[in-house]
């Protein structure tokens, strides 16, 4: 399953090169990440409220095109890896036709103290369901 | 005692109007407020860790001149009014001899449940001995 | 003329007091400004393509309940006063029916320097038009 | 040449998790790069202003431990790759004796309208002596 994620580049987001900011992207994968979260029946909210975390503990992202203020950034997101103890996202952000970014971030489950723990069952089943 | 703290503008924090976003000077003024605290003997994360929090309740910023990439701004700050269950901090934010902008934001000593809370004996002396 | 922008607040718009931080509003001011403008028949990207700049020099906000992650925040946003050099936008923001935050915003028209100048006429009819 | 910069995590950098956000990690990284540039005798602003921008064209981050408010990250950089349309820069990021991440961007010279060009021979002469 892929998820889609429609962001508008915020002015504050942009920087003096007269484009979206590099550092902006990161936050607009979360939101994606989120939503396929969401369009798997899983609310990230209360996930964490169960006492799961899932941490970002690696970060890719390749840049091809600028996006600019108020630009439309659709985000498609998807599950590309996926075990007990770490699951990999991958991203694909488009603006119109033409692809201007990939990312992926890889995620470990952790407990509230940042301990890593694995998947529970249920959770796994349905992340794998929904991949 | 007013304090001062120096911080040098993020290429982050620009926008395409090519000077600093007006929204970046509230982390400087928060990065400020923590100097002031920290100059007064008291540690903020100490005091969350203690249970209290000083939320801004209200936010004012004047803003007279831009300030750029890699400027380096003095941010001045102090305690302006101080009640058991408010305080006001003052700022004026300069580059050189210029005065770039002057804030202030209200504060209100609240409970890790957000509730509202008179500030303890203890904390309002070192405040009060401080201002 | 009012117009209404929604906000899901974002993850990375949280802080460690678990809502959203009070400098995460200053961008959604600015996404609602965007949005009323545009609702008046403005595009703010194409204004600043002409050189004509509406740099915020004044900001005020106050905080009344906290947003959290993943919370729907309704920004109603208008003109509430304009004159040929300055111009005040207001913002009601909502969670649901409670209003968790106002605040207002002055501009003043600028050139590409950075020299306040008039609103041209046409700008100022439309403004007019749509208060 | 190594550079070492300085920061101290911002509150507003912390999310709900308690711990600095891992997009905050990215302007961290621009700090460490701009004060390499300035160690090496380069001051990017004046090179921007000479027409020659270094967008990332790509970002990778392994995050190994958290960073918690007001604690000081020390973000080593340096030089790993230099060609005349390419080069790369690398970050090992340090609280007190433990490395919490590392880093690396990959730049593409451009010009201002976006064109990839070469580095001019005597910013590479400088680069290469730094490296």
């Amino acid at each position: 399953m892929k998820s889609e994620t429609t962001i508008r580049v915020r002015y504050a987001e942009t920087d003096q090169m007269g484009v979206a900011h590099h550092s902006a992207y990161v936050a607009w994968l979360e939101l994606a990440r989120v939503d396929w979260l969401s369009a798997a029946g899983l609310d990230y909210a209360a996930i964490e409220e169960s006492g799961i975390f899932f941490p970002v503990v690696e970060l890719g992202l390749q840049y091809k095109r600028p996006a600019r203020f108020n630009d439309e950034v659709r985000v498609t997101c998807w599950l590309a890896e996926l075990a007990s103890r770490k699951f990999v996202m991958r991203y694909s952000l488009h603006i119109g036709e033409k692809e201007i970014a990939t990312a992926f971030t890889t995620h470990v489950p952790q407990d509230g103290e940042g301990k890593a723990r694995r998947l529970p069952a249920e959770l796994m089943r349905r992340l794998e369901r929904a991949r």
